[in-house]
């Protein structure tokens, strides 16, 4: 695990409204979060919205990451498709460009490229595409945050010099292999579970899976981040129940 | 008239087909250019094709602008659509920032911005969306390229910082207001036309109106820029017969 | 007036969010109203919430309309777009028909068409773009509903053997003019002064305005239709306070 | 077979341009089909463009039939993209739909749905999919044209009362599996191998694959349709190599 982050912090994707209709309590979150995932177009949000919630996460001195996806607003960018590698290469570059154009008009730096959804699935399956994704990060030199993926992740990233910062998650539950469920198959997570998830994961690198089994993370006494699922109901009492035990731990920690 | 461009050269709309589809001999045309407008994916163009095309432009040494417009594939960015100048702003943002990580991927400058169509319209007509777009061209530092247009473009691209290079056309006929007449009102121009006027705008700062008047164009001895419709269907010819101009005229002025 | 309708009625819009983006609470106002306006598509809605929405409004006994808009998912079909009239012509048929194949799916009738937000004020400002759209309609042959507009929509529906059903609203102010105020410029309604306003325009055909000053509708004691905002936040209490009042009047009125 | 056709024909897909964008040979390309399968805007398209090409092949006597896709005009419809059945079942019957309203404004029928691209491939793969495509063609009782493709296929038409009305091409090569090649892989038809090709299966019923072995086609003496890509270059000219031969076939078949 790299050194980019110095402290437990969370992520938590933003802007990803489409015009008129909103998504996430952004007003909110950006008061509890570190980092803010934003939206580039793709998958959701549009320039407007884009520009609206830079100046957000500026004004709360949050750090701000691109959030490509794949070109399906009618899917939230979470369906399968196919895409060629060098048309990948080129969306990725397209979205994240144009995020940095607005934050180089706001005057802040872009701090990390998060993808999203099925474009990060994607990237686990095949390796050409998370070739073409990694490439296209190297343009920006910024960290790539994601879920702890494939050995193959790792190396590919060492290629293209990019430092690959791994996250947790604590408002789904992970199954026996390790792998995060999808919110309909998840058990509701209440507000303690998060807690107790934050902190198990902060201080003993360890958490249950849904079949009470307990498993090492593995992020062996380095910092890493939590991230907060935006859209789900419940989003604002996570992000905050998870905040509480990222304080605690961080401070515990030294960190 | 300042000093950006020191000699008279071809401005040209390229990368203007989106996904299967084609407009434009581009592969043609960028042999005989020497500025190329890259369309950024809201009035045609998709990503791919951007990257194509900057790498087309680069490996004949034409310089690269941007060419955003409105968010309209339908109508090509040729309809007037009503947008709130934030919006405005935030959109030109995206698209010429889109472009510009590809630039920065490919280790090329970016040169210019050229609004396109009915963007460029609806800034001669409405100053808070001139003032949005150039505050957006401002970010970039680089100049706008257009028609001559009304004297607050002076005014405000001064206000910015920024340079305006003005344009003239060879291959439409201008009215008797100096204004460019559309393609379906203007009389085909034959090859030997667009000979003519590039002479007669090169030599002697003037050229004839669709009622045969002479009127002056105005660029006081200085170098500019013609600009060539890449969608006609003479295209090729025309900007043929228009390099073969510039470069007597470039030589008999010294530039 | 026509006899369209034979009692006062509520329509609202609805199936106005797009993939996973929800606006309106279509499930709590499809059992107070009478009438459902389904967007098409253009500048809301989806393929499946339009058939999901058909069969929400099917199984509440709710007739159902097409809500066909301009273009424009990003501005929610509210702002001015040029379009060309023939371009209009097939837009309502593309819209109109893509709802009326699902209805004829499950076996309701198409029982009316509305022109959404800038579709209608474009209709009423431009007798071209009217009359494309209500040709348009008439392959439809059912009636069209929408605020009292200028006398040329009477004659020329008339000219199509169409229908048009006029509507009063409650949630918002009129001015002096007799023009509803945007939501922006307008006193929020109290569901007290919903309720009155429904009482008034029912029984007495008149309304006060946003200046005090009580005026006359026009309804010359025949049944009409009252519209709710279903994307106001108060839009449940409105639809349930003006219920309240219909149900009242048709039993006065022996409607 | 059935006997939904008569007699050999050709169809072909049409008005597949978008906005400004042109694509295939329309104008000339109606003069020589019998079919015209209309684009219907997710693929390619848009509405006016329907419009046009139904009146075009209204003029010409051409029968019309819907020609739905995926969701993907980037990528033409070719791409593969994962869709939830019922969001396939709306999308059909949206497309569909759209086109059948602008055949009602013109007074015209509507022959039959062609799935394009990988819309019909995607059939062929998920049963669930071509189950979910097969209910919407139901919901307006024309036949189905395609390959010949999966057993599955035929039984599925047979459960919703549809017919199945089966091609041959002639512009690609089949390979040993008697499946067509991608235009990439195949070798490059001249026209003589355009007449030869459709007398063949004319005539014999067999064809030679791309390794020069005779297959028996399976039409058993029964009329079919041939199909010409309209995106080839050649797409003219062997279309009309294709009609000489037709013509030849029915006049020796007795059709």
């Amino acid at each position: 695990m790299d050194q980019h982050v110095k402290k437990v912090g969370i992520n938590c994707d933003m802007g990803e409204g489409f015009g008129k209709w909103k998504m996430g309590a952004d007003d909110e979150l950006i008061k509890i979060v570190d980092y803010a995932n934003i939206a580039c177009g793709f998958h959701a949000g549009d320039p407007t919205m884009m520009l609206k919630t830079i100046r957000l996460a500026k004004e709360h001195g949050v750090k701000i990451g691109a959030h490509p996806g794949l070109q399906d607003l009618f899917g939230f960018g979470r369906r399968k498709i196919e895409v060629d590698p060098e048309d990948m290469y080129a969306m990725v570059l397209y979205q994240v460009g144009a995020l940095k154009a607005m934050l180089d008009a706001e005057g802040v730096p872009l701090n990390h490229i998060k993808p999203h959804g099925e474009l990060f699935f994607y990237m686990q399956r095949d390796l050409v595409i998370m070739d073409a994704v990694l490439r296209a990060c190297a343009v920006f030199g910024v960290p790539v945050f994601g879920s702890k993926g494939t050995e193959s992740q790792g190396a590919m990233c060492a290629k293209y010099g990019l430092v690959f910062v791994e996250e947790a998650y604590v408002d789904l539950q992970y199954d026996k292999h390790r792998k995060l469920l999808p919110a309909r198959e998840s058990k509701l997570a209440t507000v303690e579970d998060v807690y107790q998830r934050t902190m198990s994961i902060g201080l003993e690198d360890s958490v249950t899976d849904n079949e009470g089994n307990v498993f090492t993370i593995g992020f062996d006494g380095q910092p890493f981040l939590f991230c907060i699922h935006s859209d789900m109901p419940t989003a604002l009492e996570n992000a905050k129940a998870c905040r509480r035990g990222i304080d605690e731990i961080n401070q515990k920690r030294g960190w």
